[in-house]
């Protein structure tokens, strides 16, 4: 028998039935469990916060993805950052502030060795771990700089302009030198984009005019777009690359179904004719580079220079119904739930 | 006035209406005229050979190209290859062998330095200049070297697997260490594939079935598809993809109209999950590398180690429906005209 932390109680979710796209609260369910003791190599972690993330829709879908779908009845996996409670593995304290797929639960027994990483930057938020300053932020900073390489003065496109993801996308460009268009949906999240990120120009593609108000805002087309909605935004980005345009698919948040298989603008020809390229981007290919890219970033937020939001629920049963509100466009900023 | 030549007539092959999607005969007219004699700069070639290629569907289109469409009335663009009869550029003399975009005309008025190569290698015969020695050859191994980049070993899947470029490509990648299936219309050309250009596998695409041959075909899915169809051999191939796949987009021969734009599967989300890449390739964006590949092509030729097919048809008249023979699969070989 695996024996328990006496006075402790590991509160977790569970995903309760297979989702088919986006799942809702009747997916998921909320238990209460004891919390083990740590094995050898084992560490223990009360997390803090958890987070919600658009990969995890396809984590929970039985489609082919780069990882397996989570079992029913399992801890559904996430992104969470917390505190090391009990170690048994040489490289962590009791103490420390780690981040890992800790699954959306009170209590994470994991393998020392599984841990993302520990978090250094103690001088700031911990939630900015699972943000600007966790796989969010590097997504941003290694997809834009490795398969963008946008040089300055060029056009830098992104989609879910206001989100986590793409808040921090616009503002790297802007860094390194680019122009910036977002596009994100409602008069709220444009709003964002133009007076918070500082985007140069921000198109609300809810509010029709897509294509007329892309090709106003760039007029010479744009040589990169970091796409995390495939969908309407992407079809009318499609016509308007310049040549040797580099088209990042970092996210399709805007299908919310991909079996069967959907149709959409064969990009083939825009492909050739501008001789451009497509690449998908996934951020766990890139560890080497993550910690160039925090220390990076984490020296922009002590400057100033880069902002974020952050929209928090409070408590498992919150967790539900979270990536629902994500894929709804409900939050105003990165989504995180904060644990009781 | 114009100075013309004594004694010469040129026939010409002139773009007569604007066709949508593949021009037919009725699109091009055959017309006689005087031979301009060269001013400053200039240099006359007497053609020898007329290509005849997919891309030509293109320039005669009113749609967003790399290049602006033929005018009507017009000479029709063409690459071709002769010798030169008169010059007035320090560059060329009388006698040497040429090519370049020279229309469908027995004779060409050129700025010499306009024209895109002169043929040194005069012990292989003259046509090679238009195909595995000319523009088909260098696309095969620039587009597959250069956007492929295959690492022996690995899978490559070529489209029009018989065509003068997709011959070429299926021999180069076997040179080059990789294993190779090719997609080819109809028994005669897979057969084509299988005893002359030596690919592992070849599939029929008219045949049906051509998800499972695919499949058996490439168990471990591709690793570099040369893609000259877009179509439904690219659909099939956008399954069979192995992680950090390279998709080369040379051509879009079975989309025959882009007016109204065509939709197809979604490729961004298997992109996403295999971390791939497409990429359209115009071979005219790498002169650079132009004479290193046609010395590696040539070398190759003289060693017997690759090997290729013409189909020739004679005179201007024939030129007429060569277009339209290329696009219903009718040649067995490089699609050639001689000049009468």
């Amino acid at each position: 028998m695996t024996e328990t932390m006496p006075g402790l109680e590991n509160r977790r979710v569970i995903l309760a039935a297979r989702p088919k796209g986006v799942p809702g609260p009747e997916h998921f369910a909320v238990e209460d469990g004891p919390v083990p003791v740590p094995g050898p190599g084992q560490v223990l972690v009360r997390t803090a916060f958890w987070s919600v993330d658009p990969a995890m829709r396809g984590w929970v879908n039985d489609v082919p993805n780069y990882i397996p779908p989570v079992e029913i009845g399992a801890v559904m996996r996430s992104f969470a950052v917390g505190r090391v409670v009990a170690s048994r593995h040489p490289g962590f304290a009791e103490g420390e502030i780690v981040t890992g797929l800790f699954g959306w639960q009170r209590y994470a027994l994991v393998e020392g060795a599984t841990i993302d990483r520990k978090v250094v930057e103690t001088d700031l938020p911990q939630s900015l771990a699972l943000g600007l300053l966790g796989l969010n932020g590097v997504t941003a900073y290694l997809g834009l700089t490795r398969v963008g390489a946008p040089e300055p003065g060029q056009m830098v496109l992104v989609s879910t302009a206001a989100g986590a993801v793409g808040s921090a996308v616009g503002q790297i460009a802007k860094l390194l030198g680019c122009r910036t268009v977002g596009v994100a949906g409602g008069p709220e999240k444009t709003a964002l984009c133009r007076d918070v990120f500082g985007y140069d120009a921000a198109i609300d593609y809810k509010a029709g005019g897509l294509d007329a108000a892309l090709a106003a805002a760039c007029p010479d087309g744009w040589n990169v777009y970091f796409d995390n909605t495939c969908g309407p935004v992407s079809d009318a980005a499609l016509h308007r690359m310049a040549t040797g345009a580099r088209w990042i698919i970092c996210g399709t948040a805007a299908v919310t179904d991909w079996d069967p298989w959907p149709d959409g603008p064969r990009v083939h020809r825009a492909l050739l004719v501008k001789r451009a390229r497509m690449e998908g981007f996934l951020v766990l290919d890139h560890k080497d580079a993550y910690a160039d890219a925090i220390a990076r970033l984490a020296g922009w937020v002590r400057d100033g220079r880069i902002v974020w939001r952050e929209h928090i629920l409070d408590g498992a049963e919150a967790a539900r119904d979270a990536i629902g509100m994500l894929y709804r466009g409900e939050n105003t900023g990165k989504l995180l739930v904060r644990v009781d």
